[in-house]
């Protein structure tokens, strides 16, 4: 048996989300799609921000938000990511740490300054994400500390981590850890743009190294090129121990072996931003499973994190969600 | 005829508000007195953050809070504050001038960190602010321009503003520049344990060097150092030419010599986080004065703009108040 210290260690780009609320046509001004998540420069990141308005800063990067919810919901979360020794730095450390969560790695202590994403909220509570990633940059493979893995019930990442190079080494060495401890890997597929950039490679990676995929139906359809979401799943039945593809108000889908599991999603709030939805299921799925309970115990979980997470602005539990929980299920 | 620029210019501590929820238990173990502004100093403000919660960064200031209440209103609005050439320093000024506001101050280039102000909110919307002034002890003389006082119908200042010795100095020059260009000076009290820090300075400075005052009803009892807030009233009355004394749900009263005009407040609106209200009622009212409104109607605008501000986190108005203003009045 292995000795186990955390339900889970999320690895992922650190970031502070720089929120501000916008209409349609200042996406269309700066020539963004709806949804998306560019990557974008220092100068760009400088041009964008003199457009937009005034703004909140809040601390985010989608493995991050992860952590936070498996934290909220009384799991032992653990946190790998990059920042700089700066004030942005200071802030991302601060709120992870506050929350519960393990966070060990070393600042940047030059370089590039700490990652920020733009994330503009379109009234119908949709949001489009501009990332300049800064110190993610500097994130490599001895920022993987093999004790924290070990000893993880799961390591999840995400497929953003695939952009920076240090990042998809330290991802890879994770995973390897992981799986040489008798632990399970979970990946998410991050943002269909995301798949497009590295789809073989998402393919490759996910045969024999992912034990739970969490996807959109967006993310799930690039990934086998298909607009057929019947279609899609198919392809990815046995390809992972677990997968979970989510449909936004429609609910999700858990996929084990020849069954699929139907989770209704919790339309009972209001939809102020999206922005965390994907990254909240993943944290309540992943607490579930790692605590004992069922798949559709565990999808129910995380049906109620998503709902808390997207009845307010930013990509963080606001509510206790222990106790959320603890009202509900 | 002065030539007139801006409706107002705004003179304060820069700060950015790091806002976490807290519960009254929390202010006992940091023997913190609910509503008060504590001035910190960088060990404390280094501590106290390491106990909070996660936090969301929100551009703030009482007078820069109400440069932007100003310019949401409409109005041609100026601001004048100090902070350092670091990040939070970016994030402060560009959220002030996305809102419309002319903000020309000179960031300090070394020297201690942008102010911020770490500001806990109760269950009950109230709010307890601790601030570490940092970079605001370098706003001098100096930073005051004359031309931009000169063609300001109102210069408006905040009591906070003697805490830092060159803050003091900036603030008796911008008010003799203002009333020598034939202007008019407006200070707000800011807070009870201000008054107690500078009561006398402040009676001093108030009988001839302002013309309108902003108070709320601690802080004019406070000032006049009675228990009773008709004898402090009388006290103010003659004083300046313009007294208004903001009293939460109760709403408001304007002092003009001999007369009392009553303003009711806003309470269609469910009270979320109460920081900011004096400042949005000092806007509110400001523009209305400016623009050639009555002294009722004037009072009305502060009463809406005070109510939109506590119906979220936040010092800042989120909704356009000019829309918000048209559709009600």
């Amino acid at each position: 048996m292995t000795h186990t210290r955390f339900d889970t260690t999320c690895i992922g780009n650190a970031i502070v989300d720089v929120i501000s609320k916008v209409d349609d046509a200042f996406l269309e001004r700066e020539q963004l799609v709806k949804n998306s998540m560019n990557l974008i420069d220092e100068a760009r990141a400088e041009e964008l921000y003199g457009h937009m308005g005034a703004a909140v800063e809040i601390s985010g990067g989608s493995a991050g938000n992860t952590a936070a919810g498996v934290a909220s919901l009384g799991g032992s979360s653990n946190y790998i990511g990059k920042v700089k020794d700066d004030q942005l730095g200071a802030i991302f450390a601060h709120d992870i740490r506050a929350l519960g969560v393990n966070f060990e790695t070393t600042k940047a202590a030059d370089g590039p300054a700490t990652a920020r994403s733009f994330i503009l909220v379109t009234p119908d509570a949709h949001r489009t994400m501009n990332t300049y990633l800064g110190a993610c940059v500097e994130l490599s493979p001895e920022d993987i500390n093999p004790e924290e893995i070990a000893s993880s019930q799961v390591t999840y990442m995400e497929g953003y981590l695939w952009d920076p190079e240090g990042g998809k080494a330290a991802f890879r060495k994770a995973a390897d850890i992981s799986h040489e401890a008798g632990q399970r890997v979970s990946l998410t597929l991050s943002d269909s743009f995301c798949v497009d950039r590295y789809r073989n490679e998402f393919k490759e990676f996910i045969n024999g190294g992912v034990d739970i995929l969490f996807a959109n139906e967006d993310e799930i359809k690039s990934l086998y090129q298909t607009d057929d979401l019947a279609a899609a799943i198919d392809a990815v039945r046995g390809q992972v121990e677990l997968a979970c593809v989510t449909r936004s108000a429609e609910g999700s889908v858990i996929i084990e072996g020849d069954t699929s599991i139907e989770i209704a999603a919790d339309t009972s709030i209001e939809v102020v931003d999206t922005t965390g939805a994907g990254d909240l299921y993943a944290a309540g799925f992943l607490y579930g499973f790692t605590n004992g309970r069922s798949l559709a115990e565990s999808g129910a979980i995380a049906s109620i994190a998503a709902a808390e997470v997207i009845s307010h602005v930013g990509a963080r539990p606001e509510k206790d969600l222990k106790e959320l929980i603890k009202a509900r299920l």
